[in-house]
């Protein structure tokens, strides 16, 4: 650490922690729900925290880490689950949660700065009428800088897609870890070079996006005898492409229990669907949800459910906040043992296989869908919630379920190269050359 | 005729009009783009159209109707293609035209008159950011109710499916044709009822359908070096689940000569796009139409777009008045030897089979694809542009078609059972006893 003294120096006038307290916090991430992330990373620190204002400051620090070659992590709300917000080599540490203005909205596409959060956006969208196309269940402390840079789906996947599909993202400024930094921006496919590279490819200044008109979205959760039930129903709302939808999440009966208040308003014993759908059309999705044995156990209106996402009114929490790896979070609050994998089912055989992977585990892997579309159709990933025991049995666990015809993105590494979500043909090791020429942003995240 | 003294002494203070051109001109439709239709419905008149002002009146010609024992044909715009709008019996003509209001709008919800066009209601709710969910290319002429009794898909069927599809209209309310009418309003999948039925099942006086949030539109003409590109290019710009889109047109390269100046704006022997898409994610459709060879030649922003569809400014119609069945009117001006029909592909398998097609008829078929939404998942229909010589060739295409792997809805017949885009699940025949019990509602429309 001996660059340290002459780094703060230089960055003198800026806001910067070295307590041990905002260490830890700002070293961490959610990469505890991994039992094997959990023993490696557990003790990552970084040597210093700097919260830029504005992005000369972010210019700054660029510079200085380059002429000093300290080591540099970059993060937003730190709500990821692989570590991208932990230092492993120590360093700076970048919170680029103090840029959060809106920079521009014009009718269907938005700038951000990167530290502003989901639900700010969104918050600042709603008396125009736009919003957010998706976000992650942790839409409160995650950032539009890290979820571009680290984040895939959420609430919207339904509809949207996800964050890796053309034109999800039409924008990324960033700025280069030089002695004389430039900033750039990446257009159109260009921004295949910084999207979900864990911010090691450069420094996410802003982030551009489409925005979806807004729908009101009314809240739902219906009950089914089993979760096949549920599932089939989830495929058949999902392809209902007449109904206008944010979320849909299906549950196994033995889920909902862990899900504190929320969880009690699904009868024991009954499989269970959170959906958020366009409120003139609730009615709409309650037929198809008959077709299916399901029945409505709990409604809230649009206007109720705003509110409970903007201003924490109500008895319960935005429903969205128990789905996604939510589910795995409160399932974890209950019983630490629990951890999670990530699986991707086919089109097409999707249903079939979820039910296989249903029938093969008993209590050991416990079924948490969601549905969305993928290229132009409609299919599920699960977020299972898993006993752990060892990683050897988590391993065959991984294994057997890929041959039952899924396909599992290990969420148990903090590797990028090794992560399932990643896309491959992304042209980010060349980029990275140019943004990071001297490798300083968080080294240990790629396998080369 | 004999009931006409009487009848039209009973609606006295009513707008009536018994004159030949009115008569003439009310007892029509677009059925004559099929030479066979031409034939049978040419000479098809109502004796006298009388025009209701509100749902009194309405009321009160239901009454005399079914008094007199008068045949009754309901009408909207009269843009539909199977003679919905003729009467095959005479008698009396409502025309619906004057029952226009908006009766009221929230988000995500409107309600209207039967007699509103799709333009006049999407002018209406333009300032408020919303807009109907699809229009045919009719919809400046286009009523809201003839579209329920008779349409089925258009430009947003890219996105929203079709007009049968569950919760693609939320309610609808009709009066019966009774000594004493009632007024019923029928939700939910009990629309099915009236759903397509071609207006003979009750008179439909109001409709809610679900709005969607209207985005900025912006237009674009993209020319390919052939059709199976350009058709390549539909799918998978149609598939981008991230790129909001409201039409997905595409063109063999033997059509655009035939749509007038907009056609010239596609190079000679070139297949062509027709799109519109949300106006910040243009680029994005852009890259995706390189990917098969595609080049912009003409682009709109979305005021101006807005602006040709709502005052007829600039200097081009609005693009999707050459799309859906637009095209085959634009081809029928310059040669009126041309018919069409109405093919649709089955999903996974349609861009092969629309190349099958595509070599399997010379001059004789040109393909024109609508690429929409179906029941979760990307395709296209076709409305070809066909050679006519003799029926019994037409009967030939169409076999031919079929053996190659799609299925031809025929649009060369008046009657309702035997339309292909018929849904043959809905409870119609037990509503029509209950809505007009002594079957005065255009007989003749129905096989049974």
């Amino acid at each position: 650490m001996d660059y340290l003294p002459a780094l703060i120096a230089e960055l003198g006038g800026l806001e910067i922690a070295e307590d041990p307290a905002t260490l830890r916090l700002k070293s961490r991430d959610f990469f505890w729900f991994s039992p094997l992330l959990k023993r490696q990373l557990e003790d990552c620190r970084g040597d210093v925290v700097v919260r830029p204002r504005n992005i000369e400051e972010v210019m700054k620090i660029a510079a200085v880490v380059a002429k000093t070659r300290s080591k540099i992590t970059v993060r937003g709300g730190g709500t990821g689950n692989y570590g991208q917000a932990v230092p492993l080599e120590g360093g700076v540490i970048l919170d680029m949660g103090a840029l959060d203005r809106v920079i521009s909205l014009s009718p269907g596409v938005g700038t951000f700065e990167a530290g502003a959060t989901m639900l700010e956006i969104d918050k600042a969208l709603a008396p125009k009428g736009w919003e957010l196309r998706f976000y992650p269940s942790t839409r409160k402390q995650a950032t539009i800088g890290g979820f571009v840079a680290g984040g895939a789906a959420g609430a919207g996947s339904c509809t949207w897609g996800q964050l890796s599909d053309p034109g999800a993202v039409l924008a990324v400024d960033i700025v280069t870890i030089e002695e004389e930094p430039r900033a750039m921006t990446l257009e159109g496919s260009d921004v295949r070079k910084v999207l979900h590279a864990y911010g090691i490819n450069g420094i996410i200044v802003s982030v551009t996006v489409p925005l979806a008109p807004a729908h009101p979205w009314a809240e739902r959760i219906v009950a089914f005898p089993t979760l096949s039930e549920a599932a089939a129903f989830g495929q058949a709302f999902t392809e209902a492409d007449g109904i206008a939808k944010k979320l849909v999440s299906v549950f196994d009966p033995r889920i909902p229990p862990k899900l504190g208040r929320v969880g009690k308003l699904v009868p024991e014993g009954k499989a269970a669907a959170i959906v958020m759908v366009s409120e003139p059309q609730a009615g709409a999705m309650a037929e198809i949800a008959r077709l299916h044995n399901g029945d409505v156990v709990f409604e809230r209106g649009a206007k109720e459910a705003e509110s409970a996402a903007f201003e924490g009114h109500g008895t319960y929490g935005p429903l969205y906040e128990y789905t996604w790896n939510h589910t795995t979070l409160h399932a974890l609050k209950r019983d630490p043992a629990i951890t999670y994998l990530q699986v991707k089912f086919p089109p097409e055989h999707n249903l079939e296989i979820v039910n296989r992977v249903a029938s093969e585990f008993g209590d050991e892997v416990q079924l948490h869908l969601e549905f969305q579309r993928r290229f132009g159709r409609v299919t599920c990933s699960a977020l299972p919630l898993v006993a752990y025991s060892t990683d050897e049995r988590l391993y065959e666990v991984i294994e057997r379920i890929e041959t039952l015809g899924a396909q599992v993105s290990n969420p148990h590494t903090y590797v990028l190269d090794n992560a399932g979500w990643k896309r491959v043909d992304a042209p980010q090791p060349e980029f990275k050359r140019i943004a990071d020429p001297h490798a300083l942003m968080n080294p240990g995240k790629l396998v080369s």
